[in-house]
């Protein structure tokens, strides 16, 4: 997603732009579940990602209608809103903190009990003890967008290279048995980015994420509108409905390194925990299970900014890559064109770790 | 798996045989376990069903021996013999009803405590109650068994014909622009077989099952070497070892119509009861969900027989189609060349309807 974004954008000011990837939109974007919920996905010690996601969100409307307008096809956003709930005391407890958190940034959410919570959604169960509504964090159709993107950046005249980088230096991306020459490269290449240059070795790693992709059949309750976002006896759970009946149901986490197998015991906890808060999925057709890697940093934050001169860094997005793809292109078309980015994007910058 | 092993038989016998299927193997057979296990799936009221089945069973090993010498391929069949066991009271009396009821029918089982259990097959966890060793019911892997014999089919001279039939009558079986000339038509075409002659409408109806397709990763324990099969609640449930590590998972029944979408409550089930018998599938990788539909009839006899003149039934085989092919394909032959088949086949004749 942020290669191809950055791509996209960077074309469409009219830099010519060679997109090198075997297999584009193969990864973890593939694999999302395309939630855009800053504020649901909020965590005390992360103000810096919340700023970044939100100055992201508010670029997302203009963002998905010119993705739209240049691609001719459904930018995929979804504009219902997100409602973070919580099934026992504990998750209770976890809302209220989270309430707290954000207000005391200036943030205010409204705080709904459960029948609330049932009037908005009346497919929740009777587990679901209370909400938060949050009607300003979105959802988008990750395999919808990725399909626009790539039918913006051809159409902005974007050459797709069919090959795996191996390697980046300024001017150059090697690839197997030839190199690519450039002015400027930018690394996007997601849990791979860590192997192209020296400042990126060990810093971001592959936190493996499994979901489900379910579709409502006629003899079960429609998925949720909104968002279902929800801790679920102490496990992050969410529920992202799609336009066409489909519901995205995410996501494990486990630090295993490069492995992208779906496990039964990942299937099992998605559908266990996913049922507390939507009884009716049992009689779902389950449409496909998958697993990706998120290209993660130990602060959570990505890597926006210059590694040296000639190669630029936008990658370690962690679970941010379709949110944060609007201000991440354009930050790398501030750092293209020698402008100060957003303040946002300051803490991203690789300088954090020191050394550059 | 009925119609290619008659078309093999009956063409490796001198037969001219044409197979009317647009998608061989793409039906149940290709979701099936593989289960080849009379005494372990033994029933009040259905003797002439085990007496079907265990007449079929002692026909495999050299039907396996002739699919593997005429294809040059794998047969699939496993000798590792299979464990029935249970997890709770209910399970355990349930085991006790069918040591007593297999005694009265002259068939003696072994009955094993849980400790003897485990020290079969290690992997079994600690709700394993106890069990019965039943080392003569067997397993086949399908889908190298369809292989198999589409390549024995091919190789004895079987004439694939890529359509669907839509009726048959007495030497013809009409597709949809044309119609295929013959001597005798068989039909064996599962859940459809319904559809094609007004003796069989209404008497096999679609029970769909749903099973998982699991393989033991490297962090994980190996599967279990015997096939595993239990009343887990009181729901069936079976787990039949592959050779390469794989892992069926079996199997759901519903009688829902041609329905065969894997439903989300259906994979919870079969993860929360395999999971009793071997907790450590948590780790293995979830490869396929699928679902398939048994042919079934009242009795759960198949339908083994003269329709009419010129029109032979071998179809209705419930849950039975790997266990039955080879005493199918026997009775096929004996009724083509006017002999009297096994005793054992009489009880699946359609004169058991009356009116024929």
């Amino acid at each position: 997603m942020i290669g191809m974004s950055v791509a996209w954008r960077a074309a469409a000011v009219g830099h010519r732009v060679q997109l090198v990837d075997a297999e584009p939109a193969s990864g973890a974007s593939n694999v999302a579940g395309g939630m855009l919920a800053p504020i649901a996905e909020a965590w005390p010690g992360e103000e810096e990602l919340l700023e970044l996601g939100e100055a992201s969100l508010r670029l997302w409307p203009a963002f998905a209608d010119e993705l739209g307008r240049a691609s001719g096809l459904p930018s995929g956003l979804r504009r219902e809103g997100t409602l973070v709930v919580g099934v026992d005391s504990a998750d209770r407890a976890e809302l209220d903190s989270l309430v707290d958190y954000l207000a005391r940034l200036g943030r205010t959410v409204t705080r709904l009990t459960s029948r609330e919570v049932r009037r908005l959604e009346p497919s929740l169960g009777p587990a679901v003890r209370g909400g938060l509504e949050v009607p300003g964090d979105l959802a988008v159709d990750n395999r919808l967008a990725l399909a626009a993107l790539r039918a913006a950046a051809a159409a902005a005249g974007v050459d797709f290279v069919a090959a795996n980088a191996k390697r980046v230096r300024p001017g150059a991306v090697e690839l197997e048995d030839s190199t690519v020459d450039c002015d400027v490269v930018v690394i996007a290449a997601g849990v791979h980015s860590g192997a192209l240059h020296p400042v990126l070795k060990d810093r971001i790693r592959p936190v493996k994420g499994e979901i489900l992709r379910l579709r409502a059949r006629t003899t079960a309750l429609p998925p949720p509108s909104r968002t279902i976002r929800g801790p679920v006896r102490g496990r992050q759970t969410y529920l992202v409905p799609r336009d066409d009946g489909g519901l995205v149901l995410g996501a494990t986490q486990y630090e295993v390194g490069f492995d992208t197998e779906v496990t039964v015991g990942g299937v099992r906890d998605l559908i266990a925990d996913a049922e507390r808060l939507l009884p009716g999925i049992a009689e779902y057709k389950l449409v496909e299970a998958a697993a990706g890697l998120r290209p993660s940093t130990d602060d959570n934050l990505p890597v926006l900014g210059w590694l040296e001169p000639g190669v630029l860094a936008a990658t370690g997005h962690h679970r941010g890559g379709f949110l944060l793809a609007p201000v991440t292109g354009e930050a790398v078309l501030a750092l293209l064109h020698g402008e100060e980015p957003a303040t946002e994007i300051k803490a991203a910058d690789p300088s954090r770790w020191g050394g550059q």
